[in-house]
């Protein structure tokens, strides 16, 4: 076994420090100088291109555009939103001087006292403000509405415990802004928003989640209702994976953008917001992955096919070659990524170790008696196994096996995430299933936010969301026992 | 002709402003509540979408890989390379507290003192600094290298005199940063570097460019060398277009990056650096556009064709589209972008003045009479000849007609840039070129920083770079008399 993956501590033993040891062996993500910031690695951003790609084209294809506004918002556009700088102004970077110069006592540069600005500019935590700030010149009149903009950036949450991907300091994301000419219309467009997210890790992550409306205390700050997408990690902790906010006209009041609607009558806009961002690569990670490092769903690894020569001498190696690169080609004409790896410096089983580290989804290795009898040898990532095959009509079988495996790690995370949701009726019960077994608890809560707060304050569990497809059902509340009408979706959560 | 456009001044009378009507009513960009940061709206970012994927494209095929670096930059990381600091630490912005709390004496939110960062944290201006303190690393041994990255990235520059594209405090671009074993492999990778470039912008853009070496004192701070483009805009000053820089062994000596080479003994590692950014879309604007607005070479241009119908009443206007979606899908066929404006509140020549202002290449417009006939208006923006056709294969007709239109914008700014390059051999000529006809004047230079400065303090002409293509041709320096091996290449310059 390589020695990256000797290093990789098993998930039972220490799901943290196995989390932690995965996005750095497999080369996808390491701390940096900077507290908090991370180094997203070129195998780390191979992966994340595909999501921004994939996401990107369901965008566009809902009618959205991109745009680009600035890093940097004005203090004072905080305080304009009241709930929303409760939210979000407080931990944050704050740039205030825009020069240094030479140390006069020593060696080096200090900030230079008189290039002090005279506002404050954060670093964008998020950019509802700067970007109302500037719709209000884009909007005149209900003709120049809906705006469907969207923004690929880098945010800052000066967070104090960050994690690679989960919580940093620094991190990618998108977010989309979109302004409206009437309530429903903004409520449909934050639906829509998040049915596209929930496609996305479904489909293309093979993650399941459930979607459902936030709670009033995990809403966003400043919207006025927050759909959401949780999945299910291994460990039994849900991971919030994407928001959309439906914003009502909270920042178009906030920023005085007003519209002439088809009577010629002044209306505030209304609002949407949404995002999902690198935190995505860490539910990718923390949902399929095993003790011997990642496993990643066809669909998103940046190779699916790694072939390996076994072979003595320059001779075998140029005839095993050849077939390997016959292959190849095959599988590139079906749109499959490949790579051959003939590094010479490092034994078969090394590298077998590396690439099941990287979570390669299929793995061909050919020796000197396949080369003989027409075979391969195939391991699939997600259940290790292996199976010499015939390579007659290989590219169309890894084909339909790449589908395959697509939709069996989805299926295993899905059969996994609905035995890990326990209805109970007690509080005790309720925290009994918390310590003991973990994942969702859907129970009934009597709608204040006093209870939640108590629950979360005693066992550190929260309201996940209120899933869009709860039935309606008679029931009361764990904690109070007053009457709900139906069951929320409770967990402990990253 | 529409509004928007009569308030685009015309650019012989005042060019300055004639390119910033153009950038801001053709929806490309605007100022921002930030002191010189913009807001890139949707048509401008998708002009930059299509750089961006071009150029990773390019940048794949010569074997690098994207990966993300943190925004920040301790302080002391700036000081570690001597030139580097000087050139970049200077104006930049600063990031001195992480916190904001509730101001005590009323409303609003002020910067809480308790929250100062003990090392203060610079935004990037460019990212050598952070990149080779995370590379000390990656590199032990010569099997690590070459490391061949690029990132995507927004940078911030404190500057004092903004215009939008061309020089603001945030803008986006990309950075390649590169390792290598030998100084050889790392000059190679800064001339394909800047080959790449040049194919980019004279066959994308369609802008003709000169490749040369910076002299000495136009050198980025911390590289060897500096290769550059230079492209010429149609006011006769020059646009410094992309750069690509080897940077020898100072990065790696600044953050002691070593490795054994094949021999088995340390040696520090060699680098290069190279780049472009949105000020691309500055260079695409100028180079091409002409008093009616923008002329977008095919090629970039996010709506290719563009069709309006010209009906009286729903019915015929219902006929028209018919025709028009059957030519709309033919050219989605052959991968051409169209748009069909049917809008019903504006005029036909309000679309056109449009469609000029944005520089859709060309426009196709569909009355009564062609619905007859089988024609139909087409106007090419480059030339704005317009000429009624057959309907019958008009998809290839366009297409071959885009391809046409793509060089003929190439050959009218390549011929306009050769007929702005002029030689002279004494100062006084020198003067008079640049003042009554500008564009780039090649001319004899003793090769010392002290008369570049000269005549940069006297004419505010400098030198963009020594032609890679520079024959040698003995004769004397322009100021001095002193004697020199070949001509360089001056301007003034963006």
């Amino acid at each position: 076994m390589a020695k990256e993956l000797k290093e990789v501590v098993n998930k039972e033993e220490n799901y943290s420090q196995w989390y932690n040891n995965l996005v750095v062996k497999a080369g996808l993500a390491e701390t940096s100088a900077v507290r908090g910031c991370m180094v997203i690695k070129p195998y780390g951003y191979a992966i994340w291109e595909k999501m921004h790609e994939v996401l990107d084209k369901m965008f566009k294809e809902t009618g959205h555009q991109n745009a680009y506004f600035p890093l940097f918002i004005p203090k004072s556009f905080f305080s304009k939103e009241a709930h929303h700088v409760e939210g979000f102004a407080k931990e944050c970077a704050v740039v205030t001087h825009y020069r240094l110069k030479n140390d006069p006592n020593g060696k080096g540069v200090i900030v230079d006292p008189e290039a002090k600005l005279e506002e404050e500019l954060i670093v964008r935590p998020t950019s509802e403000t700067i970007i109302w700030n500037t719709y209000k010149n884009w909007i005149q009149s209900y003709r120049d509405l809906p705006i469907l903009c969207n923004q690929w950036a880098n945010v800052v949450r000066w967070e104090m415990r960050t994690r690679l991907f989960l919580r940093t300091a620094e991190f990618l994301w998108q977010e989309g802004h979109t302004a409206h000419a009437t309530r429903e219309e903004a409520i449909e467009e934050a639906k829509r928003m998040i049915n596209v997210y929930a496609d996305f890790v479904q489909n293309w992550m093979a993650v399941p989640v459930i979607i459902g409306h936030k709670s009033e205390n995990e809403r966003f700050a400043g919207a006025e209702d927050t759909l959401t997408i949780e999945a299910l990690m291994q460990d039994g902790k849900a991971l919030q994976s994407g928001t959309s906010h439906f914003l009502g006209q909270n920042f178009a009041k906030a920023f005085d953008v007003t519209f002439a609607n088809k009577e010629g009558k002044l209306d505030y806009v209304w609002a949407t917001s949404w995002g999902v961002s690198t935190r995505l690569m860490g539910a990718l990670i923390m949902a399929h992955s095993d003790n011997n490092g990642l496993v990643l769903p066809p669909k998103l690894a940046p190779i699916q096919v790694v072939m390996i020569p076994i072979y003595k001498g320059e001779d075998q190696l140029a005839e095993i070659n050849v077939k390997l690169e016959e292959i190849a080609s095959q599988l590139k004409e079906l749109g499959i990524s490949v790579k051959i790896d003939a590094r010479d410096n490092v034994r078969s089983g090394f590298k077998f170790a590396e690439y099941e580290l990287k979570g390669v989804p299929v793995r061909l290795a050919m020796g000197p008696r396949d080369l003989e009898n027409g075979t391969i040898e195939l391991m699939r990532r997600d259940t290790l196994e292996k199976e010499t095959i015939s390579r007659e009509g290989i590219a169309l079988h890894i084909k339909n096996l790449l589908d395959e495996i697509q939709q069996s790690i989805f299926n295993k995370a899905l059969k996994f995430r609905e035995s890990m949701i326990t209805k109970v009726d007690t509080y005790d019960e309720f925290k009994k299933v918390l310590d003991e077994k973990g994942g969702f608890i859907l129970a009934h809560w009597d709608g204040t936010v006093a209870t939640e707060e108590l629950i979360k304050e005693e066992t550190k569990a929260t309201i996940r969301c209120i899933p869009l497809d709860a039935p309606e059902e008679d029931g009361v509340c764990i904690v109070t026992g007053k009457p709900s009408k139906r069951r929320v979706l409770f967990a402990r959560s990253y």
